[in-house]
């Protein structure tokens, strides 16, 4: 009997974050609103989270499938870095 | 001689997320956007992470100043959850 291959749930969180060196308009908006209501702050960066529910055969290919889906879609390579969390949710 | 407050630098990381309930328009466009390219998903929500670097007596008074900022600005209460983590950076 030929051994199935198990397919299981896995959550994965990317976050996508300007590279060094491009302006965060959206952090320095959020700086200039903080400091408009009082607060000293020295520096407001931004990033953007998905959250990612897939299947797959394994933990490795699910987090194949994540980096793939970051260089494809999710960043994009000439102004962000990436990083990819995966883990077994079932 | 009395004892001066030491001020010292601290990372602040907010993760502001939609609510259950509300509808994340950003998490259907891009569980549409990965299917149109292919991908098997099932879930997608995004979230907003702020990272602030800021000035405070204590660990314990980042924490708050960090916790008022999300409510006074980085989150909607009506449609947003959000946490925050704060570490000494100097």
């Amino acid at each position: 009997m030929r051994r199935g291959i198990k397919i299981s749930k896995y959550h994965v969180k990317v976050e996508v974050k300007l590279k060094p060196g491009h302006v965060d308009s959206e952090g320095l908006t959020a700086k200039e609103a903080l400091t408009d209501i009082g607060y000293e702050v020295e520096e407001v960066s931004t990033a953007k989270v998905y959250e990612i529910d897939l299947k797959a055969n394994s933990l490795s290919e699910a987090e194949s499938i994540a980096d793939e889906m970051c260089r494809k879609l999710l960043a994009n390579p000439v102004k962000d870095n990436y990083k990819v969390e995966v883990e077994r949710s079932e």
